[in-house]
């Protein structure tokens, strides 16, 4: 996929869905893209980013160094890809869905109530 | 937060980002934000995804019912979510971080010799 | 089931998979136990133990309370359980299987050389 | 830690605790094993498993080749093995808690309303 060497530097969201697209595209691998297999392929990507700080401190993973710092970029970039493919499968609107999101969250957990408490909204 | 019910629709990464700083600034939970402990989060919003599509069929998961897929609309936002605040705790661009890992895969998977097949790249 | 409820208490993983082959048939479950769908459930119930400690300090989660604790066991007895039923499925001895792991691992890692490390094995 | 393989087959969940309460020992790891890096550790072999069935349809997973039987036979016993390691650090009886956990599930789901049915017991 030379294209994408020499493509320009990506600066959007749809801009990575469509070379996503081609790139699954020319591999004929739509095909096991199901949303039951891309949320495995998702969960999988997560567990991978969990494995490099399974064993750090917290204070550690505040600072990592380059190696793991790229290793980290690797790992999430691959969530992200896979968060996108999920989107475009079924057509979610991955900004407007988080949006909805957070306005629920904001709903649940009350700034003057939760601050600066680790608890779950269910014991609120 | 009633400042997040009135805003304008968000339409970028960059905007969406705000709004969650926003959210945990007001909530003072970027003490509990570390790498370590977001990478958590992120698995467990993989899985709460993950745990819609367990019992179901692949062909029934290409076309959930409203209801599911609003689910699936909520939990895909918060593995999203999780995704932009590790990237903006350790200064990753998640755009560029992406792009480069398709140009990894591109070389890794050569469409040629993939095409159609589900077998990981250690086998070719 | 009330025959579990008078049941004497379970003290072999043999009797304990009896138990769950039984749960299964009266229900007529195992048409969904897939070996996929099982590492699909096997995921979702290690994530809701992941849950628990997603923002608990390391040293809190040496000592947790007894409601917290009673969560915790409940979590691992589900991870436990989709451990034997996907066992049962393929005909592993889970046993045999961990025993022949450690054997792998202790290759792997030799003691004089990881000890007191959390270093990967990759990079020694 | 030759004294592994010449040790007799392991028959027993206390013996192969024993086994790898003496292997954490030799390498000094218990101080890396909190139940919250536990619970992490559980988590990504639980997905080194999901990630053998990620882009395998459900058939397929019911009659894995020797060699894929194999792979789901080592990542199972890693999942079985930080089952007890965590059980063993909050001194919790794994049996006791499985029978207790599916006798909770047997009220939650009574064989005569669920049979058959996939669906979640909240929507019952």
């Amino acid at each position: 996929m030379s294209e994408l060497r020499i493509k320009q530097r990506i600066t959007t969201m749809d801009e990575l869905l469509n070379t996503l697209r081609q790139f699954a595209a020319e591999r004929d691998w739509d095909q096991f893209h199901s949303p039951k297999n891309l949320s495995m392929a998702l969960a999988v990507e997560a567990s991978e980013l969990l494995e490099i700080f399974q064993w750090m401190q917290e204070s550690e993973s505040l600072a990592p160094n380059a190696v793991t710092r790229e290793r980290i970029a690797e790992e999430l970039a691959d969530v992200f890809v896979y968060c996108l493919l999920m989107s475009n499968k079924l057509d979610i609107d991955l900004l407007q869905a988080a949006q909805s999101k957070m306005q629920k969250n904001a709903e649940k957990y009350p700034a003057d109530k939760v601050k600066g408490s680790n608890k779950k909204y269910t014991e609120y």
